[in-house]
């Protein structure tokens, strides 16, 4: 029954196929890495449209006609980006205007904003700056609210071809302003498009292939409904899309799905949606209205720099020991020489003091402490490179353990990793692993 | 008479085209932005071979052909990464097989590596496994050092097709292992390839167009140079190529360039080739045997976490501290309170404290301190976002100004920004100037 409902929503909604093409000599040259393509690919995804093609090519005008014509041919929506700017190598309003059987003409709104932009810069109006502000005859103008070049919509033959400018914050605001909403009404107007719920898991602590088995069947009797993967080291998202003839039934199986998920996931799960876990952790200090301090051996302030990336940060945050010599342990955070003499920097000893130390040098609510091998060098039989040890000090609570180790009533919690790799991902890691001890300690994610 | 033997040179090798085809869903959904085709492009250029066409498609059986028939139809060589793993999406293995005329058979060398992989780790052989072990029939084995799966060249039509494996650490580890060198060889298989000699300024402190303009017209009299830019924010890159069928004249024309651009970009460049500013300084650190403190503010850890990314830091890095909250910039620092409250925390007055403080209680040789508004809040009229104040405290030398601020032998110079962006390049950019001010103090680059 559900395999017949789901079959149907099928049938009802056909394919539309998209193609993206980026133009440009950098592109070609290896000198910047395209990142419009999978940005535009992930806006269509989720508008139910299926990208079947992404094509860089260079700045040449047979090798631009081949490209767009091909791609016009065989598509049923073709976004282009680059190629838009002043500079006689910016051959696309060119090359589109021909292929629509159309002269290229001034924007004269554009041209008014361009001189605007010029005058309050006393700067004089050259002729080649004209060019970025052509578009078509007869071509729908897509407004820039972040730049110079308009972008434009115009017909080859009948697919509609989208040109945008290269910048990636130009083209994120163009689609913001109108792109999105337009490429949205083009497929719903395809007929019986489908309305599509969706939500983002993210989730640190276990690996994609541990997740995935977590996982495995949760969307199987689900109508329409697909699960999907993304690795963001040292996170993976995991993203349920269902798709409905009808919204408010793809949004009701979106919470059943939601509760099974959330289950199998269990505490590896920290959010869901935009907010990474640096973010998470910060609107949870600030309602819980906790203050905290970061104690770094081999992390050597990325616990830190992550906690203050976020605007604002500053209303818990109080601030942070980096103690990569064994002497800053013990001034700045009070870390008894016995303790690095017989257990040595990289040891639950050490991490608890530093965490100790922390707490009631700064006058925090909560302090993280992290201390070890990130390498290459460094690593022992006993110790080998990926060896860190992590606490957490924090106020003792009700539902403590009667074995927490408590004084005073402060409680420190450890955590020990061993994760043989590079030393980047080492020290990311276990910079996420602070984080998320603390966003425990403040009571998880709400 | 260099034009002439510049178009001798540019008539004697003609171009190779080759083409960039990347596979997989997850590319076309916008789930991953491909890094593969930029990095294959990057090295490409580099031995004088253009790409002409890089595209990325579905795992779809049809669609993969339609992409390789095309690919090997116009171009010289073709590159394909992706869709070598062992899932029934993995594609690439039987498309060009059936393409080139021949079947997939088991590579018994990457089958007993395979094995060796799972018996070391006790599990059992799943007969899907073996797909990523398989080749076409007659194709030459490109070993694979960082993975399971080989890479393979065959021939389709009379074009060399690489198929590769879609992870980036994969891929650069085949290029190095041998690839590479088979492309230059096919490079120069096809007769008079020109020698090509290049080098890559690492240049910090200046924008784009500021450094372009200073390198106009550079190489504008020496035959067979080009010059490009590629900015990596906060730095950009220059570099040069010169191309010539004799490389000691190709390399003797690139030092005759070097001198001139040297000049031209004056102290902002920082260093050549490959090592980024937190290595050049880390190894100006080493082998002048200074050590370093930091004391960060709106940095929030991150000049620390920059200076120990690289390994062996700990033999120049002694510690931090993080003093958000000025209650902090005192009790760590010694930043008297009068100057807080007379200067507020951004300011030349509080940054001198901090740097002469943190190089006092650390005990190092140099100290760097920074205090700034990185936003989106707390900007006002006469502060705005994006004001940092920079300082480094450093012992006093002989050639100091006399009215340099030198106290007890220890002088401090300080630097004001004002650049208004978004956080987090505000961040960035304080954090380099951060480490360019410890580079100048420690002697310069080397």
């Amino acid at each position: 029954m559900f395999a017949a409902r789901q079959l149907a929503a099928l049938l009802e909604c056909a394919p539309m196929f998209a193609e993206i093409l980026t133009i440009g000599d950098e592109l070609t040259r290896g000198e910047i890495v395209d990142s419009n393509s999978s940005w535009l690919a992930g806006q269509l995804w989720d508008l139910d449209v299926t990208v079947r093609w992404m094509t860089s090519c260079r700045d040449d005008e047979a090798d631009l006609r081949r490209a767009v014509t091909e791609a016009a041919g065989r598509a049923d929506l073709v976004l282009c980006s680059g190629g838009l700017g002043p500079t006689e190598d910016d051959l696309t309003v060119d090359v589109v205007s021909a292929l629509a059987g159309v002269v290229p003409v001034i924007d004269e709104a554009a041209r008014a904003r361009l001189e605007m932009f010029l005058g309050a810069r006393q700067a004089p109006m050259m002729p080649l700056q004209l060019r970025q502000v052509r578009i078509p005859t007869g071509a729908t103008v897509l407004a820039n609210p972040a730049g110079l070049a308009p972008g434009f919509e115009i017909g080859i033959g009948t697919t509609p071809v989208v040109c945008l400018p290269g910048f990636p914050r130009e083209l994120h605001a163009i689609w913001a302003a109108g792109l999105g909403d337009r490429v949205r009404a083009l497929r719903e107007a395809r007929g019986g498009a489908p309305r599509i719920a969706r939500r983002i898991y993210r989730v640190f602590g276990r690996g994609e292939s541990q997740i995935s088995a977590a996982c495995r069947g949760v969307v199987d009797d689900v109508p329409g409904a697909t699960i999907h993967y993304q690795v963001k080291f040292p996170e993976t998202m995991v993203k349920i899309v269902i798709k409905d003839p009808d919204g408010d039934a793809a949004r009701g199986r979106l919470e059943e799905v939601d509760a099974a998920l959330r289950t199998r996931l269990g505490p590896h799960l920290y959010g869901t949606g935009d907010a990474a876990l640096p973010e998470v952790l910060g609107a949870t200090l600030r309602d819980a209205g906790l203050t905290v301090a970061t104690a770094e051996s081999c992390t050597g302030g990325m616990i830190a720099q992550l906690l203050t990336s976020a605007p604002g940060s500053s209303a818990y945050v109080v601030g942070g020991a980096v103690v990569y010599a064994n002497r800053e342990k013990e001034r700045q955070l009070g870390v008894r020489p016995e303790t690095l003499a017989s257990h040595g920097a990289v040891s639950e000893a050490c991490v608890r003091e530093m965490a100790r130390g922390a707490r009631a040098r700064f006058g925090v609510d909560l302090a993280v402490a992290v201390s070890g091998i990130a390498g290459p060098d460094g690593g022992t039989a006993d110790k080998p490179v990926g060896t860190v040890w992590l606490a957490v000090a924090r106020p003792a609570r009700r539902d403590d353990a009667p074995d927490a180790d408590e004084v005073d009533g402060v409680v420190v919690d450890t955590k020990l990793l061993t994760w043989p790799g590079p030393r980047d991902s080492v020290r990311l890691l276990a910079a996420w692993w602070g984080l998320r001890l603390l966003l425990d300690a403040a009571g998880g994610p709400r």
